[in-house]
């Protein structure tokens, strides 16, 4: 072990890089150098590790073989001697947390969830990667769903910006609960990652995000065995990463010898863990696919090796080349005491807790509520029953409605893109999760018993992060994040993460619509929600005004294992007085009602005032509109078909028309025809792009008169879908 | 200046930003200390500057004022001293790249296009900012379409993305048609960034591709004012970025007194320019807003500064409070020589195009092509007039259709997000774009006239890249990115702002549909079409087979204004008969017609072949299915109604079926049921996938039939979209 703490100097940076493959290259070299530090039983336990990778590799011919292979003396030092985690209690609350970022090595957790006891990873389901079975606990990358996983990872960068959230979960619960004589949550939080994850932008969004918190209790485990799919990691990047990572504030130490070191490893481990100052960047020198005849080769990452040479590697280790999948009962014995060594934690840890409870019964009796995933029962009651009559920008709204319970109850961790003053979502006397050593020039301090998070500009790290700390354990956590509605494009590949995590995570997404002006096309979302609306397991809900906001974030808290992403406007919009809080959860409902109709007009969001407006001009022309509501097409597709019905009324015969400047991708379900965009928005301010794009009320009307006018000239147009 | 090329100390680290932010604070000591190195003429051109961004925001009551105000003199070094450009021949080919990654900046370089004589610019625009002006050329963001913008810019991080591909544009074209006597390309990129652009992901994916790179063309000015929308920057960031920087392979070069040394700045852009190693990182330390009430503090960034204070900078600078926009004319003699010292460079480089053609015939009449944006015209035939009937996975059939063609043709740069083993993007003799002295540890070199490039694991900055690739100059370059499907939604926020510009980007994107398998549900795209089916602009083919890939990239090829992604599969899919690739460019056509049809099944691109199977078993029920081929829609919606009726025979009473693995949303204007996916995937083998899914044949023809006998019971689901 090398602990570099002082930085190279930057002019030997290119061949830093060089030096490190240089050494990989002297891989025979090294093991014999190397095979002395470990015990005999240490060097079994590697070598039938890594056989059984090639092996569960080579049993249907494909899989990621490589990178498991290389870390196989660190998953040891991490199970047998340095993680505190239970085996059969998989949600003990105050385990260590383990996030493989580099999803696709996930044989390597497979394979010490197995060895290390954990009841449902039999070594039969351990043979289920890459089967069709439909039930394998060993899909192609990690899922939440299974025993043991904490995060579900694969798409490369979102596991470290997770596991940067599962750290702070942990120093907010551990800055409000412990006490001097009571530390019920201590754990800490590791994180595995491949040479991807120093390149992904989400990756390094987090990376310096985290050394900003100076979290402590979070380490990174690094993979270095400088292969990528393409080649060799210097084809695309030649950075001197220590460097990198001690001046985005954490402390680095250097693995040599990571294939074989397991000493060292643990002692690095250790030491990352007793840190105090900031988190811990462990560079771990590895050689993919080790012992393979394509050891250290881009080809070792992603295909099995081939029979013979599985055949070859088991010869070369003293093994039985016939056979496979073999465990040793030496193995097993290494193995052996942590299921019982984890009970004691568990044991001790509920002790503990008691003890807390018995001490401080009302702090105890949050942590209880916070461990089991519960909000106080009175939490709707914070929610102002009725607003002011003045017209008011939803996403002011958002903060008349949300600010009062963030304030209130600590589940909520609330965060921002920097955008804090255009989101609202600042309570009174909110106080900032930072490092309570930092003091910043414009005088905010903070501590980690904050539940403000200043993310920066980091929209992808921000949603990454928050899914991190909703997994921490079910609903101990509702991580609220807020930015412009357009970037969450940038985050959106961890808002899928999260909705396919059934993470509960709420995105406060304002400035939606073209309404929002100025800032003009780039800023102006057209095809954004079409995305959320397809995106499973997501609602997407726009609120017309205040009442129905207070609908939408009743909607979202309630939703337990769903994002939602409530999208409001910039602009100041009229409170209407049809609309009701509760029946957003229906996803779309009447708000004026007529006989006869000759047209229902759906209004969405910012926009149902213009559908209002909009029939109240067609009274005048004796066209008879009904107004449809409609802020949610999940929450709508889940309702009743007769309530379907009876909502939109085209069964009979009534044409629908939806009112919405995005794209119209999606509404051909609930109408007949669109007042939507087909083109990217326009700078403009927001009444002038109204106007421009024909959402003022006598451009509307005119379009509603015509297609009508059409629908009687051609019938044929009775059955497609018609954009106005 | 103070040129920081050593590293400062790692523990220095935190105070190093301290230190910086006190220093804006001492802003009047700062702004006596350096009046005095400039000249009165400069003086007064600074004032000038800062208070007609001021009057600018006034006018409107809104904008971004505090930035622009601060950059004033990075402004005049870069305009009036420093940069290669030509307002009377704006789109002059050589001419140096200026890109303002701090787009919300704009009025900064709205202002000096005015100044330096841009004709379109006149006061009366540059006064449109933030009016209802339908004809602005002062957007809220600079946009591409106008005169003197290189590229649109706003949502943060991706300027300097675009930067890096501009600078690459100019590399690859220096080494492919430079002449030790005749430097026909010689210009140098240069891209303004703000605090977001080192927070956000994709502007850090792109600092470390430049760095290893080793682009010396291009320099990045850091307008380094510690103040975001939240407050100081260190509330959210407190590492070393100059030893950052200098880590990722930049030189680096602090300005300390950014608001006023134009001399060190000039001495710095101009050492940034000679620069034959690195590219450079200025770190130009400026006051937000100053002069102004609020200089140095957060709500300078995006509120006007009010009258009052607007009167104040007025009377401070000498000028009149009551006037408005005034520029004197010692001001406009300041920047009077800029057109025709333009119209000068562009004479010279003319003659030296002209010369170079002589001497060099043949190359010069490929520069001459390039530069005029053509394709030789024979490049279709490149494309192979028929394929092997052996099942072929689209992926293989794209590299098919196009490795000859960018084998051929140098307009192509073709990229990969490190996926060279799974998009057959590479063709015979490819070699990388590289820095020539780089020498991988796999062995592998490249040069600067390379035109195959290794982005790393960086699908935002790739897309982002290849934006600036595109806007080098229209069509000079046609970039083409490569990853798979699903991580095309890291990279949206970039293919969104290609749409947004019209530049023409192909992108090949594989692994489309559950097809793809055991990667699982985080590596399945489901919902990701919907989003690209409605992003205007764009483009999105899932090509059938071999055919219809080759009819992808025609469309692709031709489609000049407009990016392409063009979705293929991972698995072999048959060769079918019906296939034409004349006809992907419709959008949709028929493949199977039957008279009297009682169904239309759609079939989608790696899907059509389960259509035509489930086609083939329904006619064995005594079920009549005509099958049409869709692979893109907005192609299809740009065709006539007539064909559209054609095409579906919906107005025939036909219901039409679709069959794809993805969300339905969006089908329904052209489906009545849909044999879609609302659920995440499942990681399973591909076959095994479809079979789980019900894509298989005999769940197919099931759902078809049990969907025609559901539309005999129940009249009223005429007219409803139906999931099966």
């Amino acid at each position: 072990m090398h602990l570099s703490r002082d930085t190279p100097q930057v002019n030997g940076s290119t061949d830093y890089g060089k030096n490190v493959v240089e050494g990989l290259q002297k891989e025979e070299k090294l093991e014999q150098a190397s095979v002395q530090k470990l015990s005999e039983e240490q060097d079994h336990v590697l070598k039938t590790f890594r056989l059984l990778i090639a092996d569960l590799c080579q049993q249907f011919n494909g899989g990621h073989p490589g990178g498991a292979i290389g870390m196989a003396a660190i998953g040891v030092a991490l199970w047998k001697y340095v993680m505190r985690y239970a085996p059969h209690t998989p949600t003990y609350f105050n385990r260590d947390r383990f996030v493989l970022s580099n999803g696709h090595t996930c044989l390597f957790q497979y394979t010490f969830l197995h060895l290390t006891g954990y009841k449902a990873m039999t070594l039969d389901q351990l043979k289920s990667y890459h089967s069709d079975r439909v039930d394998a606990l060993c899909p192609g990358h990690p899922e939440i769903e299974h025993e043991g996983i904490e995060v579900t990872t694969g798409p490369l960068g979102q596991g470290i910006a997770n596991a940067v959230g599962l750290a702070m979960a942990s120093k907010n619960l551990q800055a409000t609960y412990n006490k001097p004589d009571l530390d019920v949550i201590s754990n800490h939080t590791w994180c595995m990652i491949g040479d991807a994850c120093l390149q992904e932008g989400v990756g390094l969004e987090a990376i310096s995000f985290a050394g900003h918190l100076k979290l402590n209790n979070l380490t990174v485990i690094y993979d270095n065995n400088q292969v990528t799919c393409d080649g060799s990691v210097d084809l695309t990047n030649t950075e001197d990463v220590n460097t990198k990572m001690a001046a985005c504030g954490w402390d680095v130490i250097d693995i040599e010898d990571g294939c074989f070191d397991i000493e060292g490893l643990v002692e690095a481990l250790n030491k990352a863990r007793a840190s105090t100052e900031k988190p811990t960047f462990i560079n771990v020198h590895t050689v993919i696919g080790l012992g393979s005849a394509v050891a250290g080769d881009a080809v070792a990452h992603g295909a099995a090796f081939g029979t013979s040479d599985v055949a070859n590697m088991k010869k070369a280790y003293g093994f039985n080349s016939e056979e496979h999948f073999v465990i040793s009962e030496k193995v097993r014995e290494f193995f052996g005491d942590i299921p019982a060594r984890g009970q004691e934690l568990v044991q001790a840890w509920e002790k503990k807790v008691q003890e807390y409870e018995t001490k401080y019964p009302e702090e105890g009796a949050e942590l209880r509520q916070r461990i089991e995933g519960r909000l106080p029962e009175n939490w709707k009651e914070l929610i102002p029953t009725s607003f002011p009559d003045a017209p008011t920008a939803t996403r002011k709204s958002s903060g008349l409605v949300f600010n009062p319970i963030a304030e209130k109850i600590k589940n909520f961790m609330v965060g921002t893109a920097d955008l804090s003053p255009s989101v609202n979502m600042i309570w009174k006397g909110k106080v900032d999760f930072q490092n309570p050593g930092l003091k910043t020039t414009c005088g905010i301090t903070g501590n980690y018993s904050g539940r403000y998070i200043h993310y920066g500009v980091r929209e992808h790290a921000m949603c990454a992060v928050s899914n991190g700390l909703a997994a921490f354990a079910p609903n101990t956590f509702i991580p609220v994040t807020s930015s412009f509605f357009m970037f969450y494009l940038y985050a959106a590949p961890a808002v899928r993460m999260g909705a396919l995590q059934h993470l509960q995570v709420i995105h406060a997404a304002t400035h939606d619509s073209i309404g929002m002006g100025e800032d003009g096309p780039t800023h102006q979302p057209i095809e954004l929600a079409n995305l959320y609306r397809a995106m499973p397991n997501l609602l997407y809900i726009r609120p017309a005004d205040s009442e129905e906001t207070a609908g939408a974030w009743i909607t979202a808290i309630d939703a337990k294992n769903t994002p939602t992403i409530i999208s409001t406007s910039r602009h100041t919009l009229p409170q209407l007085k049809q609309t009701r809080r509760d029946l957003v959860a229906k996803g779309a409902y009447v708000v004026e009602e007529v006989e006869d109709a000759d047209v229902t007009l759906i209004g969405v969001g910012a926009e149902l005032s213009h559908a209002l407006e909009a029939a109240q001009e067609l009274k005048a022309k004796k066209i008879k509109a009904r107004v449809v509501s409609f802020p949610c097409q999940r929450l709508f597709e889940a309702q009743s078909t007769e309530y379907k019905r009876d909502t939109l009324r085209r069964h009979r015969g009534i044409p629908a028309v939806v009112i919405e400047p995005y794209a119209p991708n999606g509404w051909e379900r609930y109408a007949d025809a669109a007042a939507c965009i087909k083109r990217f928005g326009h700078s403009l301010p927001g009444k002038a792009a109204y106007k421009y794009f024909g959402f003022d009320v006598p451009a509307l009307t005119a379009k509603v008169e015509s297609y009508l006018q059409q629908l009687r000239d051609d019938p044929l147009l009775k059955g497609e879908f018609v954009d106005l």
